[in-house]
């Protein structure tokens, strides 16, 4: 099996991530909702009518996309009509995917600013969007790495399981999929540590005269009742496009 | 005393940039040195003759002007022809420094490249331009925010004990004033927190079948030898500037 398959290696790189994403929903949590940053036209011509947070994240894309970020098999941009890379390519010769199309971001920004933000943040406007944009934008960002690695979860499963996952796949039946890729104890794991890692650092940003801003729970249910299931969403698609 | 210059606010925001940078230099630590990308013109003529983490660094703080970041008291930009704010302007009403023009980027630059990139990661070049390269632009921002925090520490320590630091100021006693607002007892302390992030940080992202691609002592170290006294440096010149 290819080293990016092996669970180790894939665990890994949901570590760090997850530093990131805890990090920045606690950055974020600071501010208050700010709900204006999500408004397209809110800002007027200057954005061309698109929001603050749109406007921002496309910008960002742009930078990326020329030092070819979305050229890697586990970057999925949110924006379509990006610049072509300066740099030229990488050959990712150890790709271990299957081509595929499945790309969730659209989902995912309706759910980071309907279900994310509202959890996390408190009501109201306290003029900071600049800062609560650059933490959507990473955050954002991080998200969509964690739930879209559910690709390379989804090949490692089923290198090894392939007749079982053949046959779902081959019927469509979405519903037999989820239960074939869940793993509940390990889903279990994730959210201890999570919450493990939300208590401590809350604990230390708050510091010695500072209170938190949010309460570890939160975290905990962002990944429990959005980014768990987004990545096994991604998993079935993935299996769905690639086997079926 | 503003809340800014209280010394409890003062490390809640050290404490959040710590955390981006030790993590940011565990990431960069990943790849290796990749010297080509901080050569002008090694990419040819598609950089119009800047370096990639030149260009990739500039591109990011032209989004980050027009959301208008650099209009805070606590940010500094490291290039100068940025486009204006798109945001309209907020009232800093409760800014508690003193106007000044201290801007250490240039030399922390030079320092970053030929000084912590070394210290961190190991020699060669394995082609992960684009995301060394968004590692440096991330750690590059941190630790600039770090070090010229060095204004709010030093106009704190100068409303604490203004005639002493005074009279250092206006003899343009340079040594005096390094000498005046060093503690050794707190840089101590940072150490030793920087030392203990960065050892549980090394265990968890390493995790249970990766290697750990950096000594936590490397980290300390670049506190010890560049972050602590490139904020002291920003004290003085701060202190000088305003009060010489």
């Amino acid at each position: 099996m290819s080293e990016q398959l092996l669970l180790s290696s894939i665990r890994g790189v949901l570590a760090r991530l997850e530093e990131t994403i805890i990090f920045q929903l606690i950055e974020r949590a600071q501010f208050l909702r700010n709900p204006v940053i999500y408004q397209p036209g809110a800002f007027g011509d200057i954005l061309a009518g698109e929001s603050l947070v749109d406007f921002h994240l496309k910008e960002i894309e742009k930078v990326h996309a020329r030092i070819r970020r979305y050229t890697s098999p586990d970057e999925h941009p949110f924006f379509l009509d990006l610049p072509e890379p300066i740099l030229p390519p990488l050959a990712y010769s150890e790709n271990p995917l299957r081509p595929n199309t499945v790309n969730i971001n659209p989902r995912l920004r309706i759910v980071y600013e309907e279900e994310v933000v509202p959890t996390i943040c408190r009501p109201g406007d306290d003029r900071q969007y600049g800062s609560s944009s650059l933490c959507d934008v990473i955050s954002l960002q991080a998200i969509s790495k964690r739930v879209h690695y559910g690709k390379f979860v989804a090949e490692s499963k089923f290198q090894v399981a392939p007749e079982e996952l053949s046959s779902l796949c081959r019927r469509g039946d979405k519903t037999g999929l989820q239960a074939a890729i869940t793993e509940p104890e390990v889903e279990q794991a994730v959210l201890d540590r999570v919450g493990l890692k939300a208590r401590t650092y809350c604990r230390e940003l708050s510091g010695e005269g500072g209170d938190p801003k949010i309460e570890p729970a939160r975290v905990v249910e962002i990944y429990r009742d959005w980014i768990i299931p987004l990545n096994k969403d991604v998993q079935v698609a993935y299996l769905l496009e690639t086997r079926g």
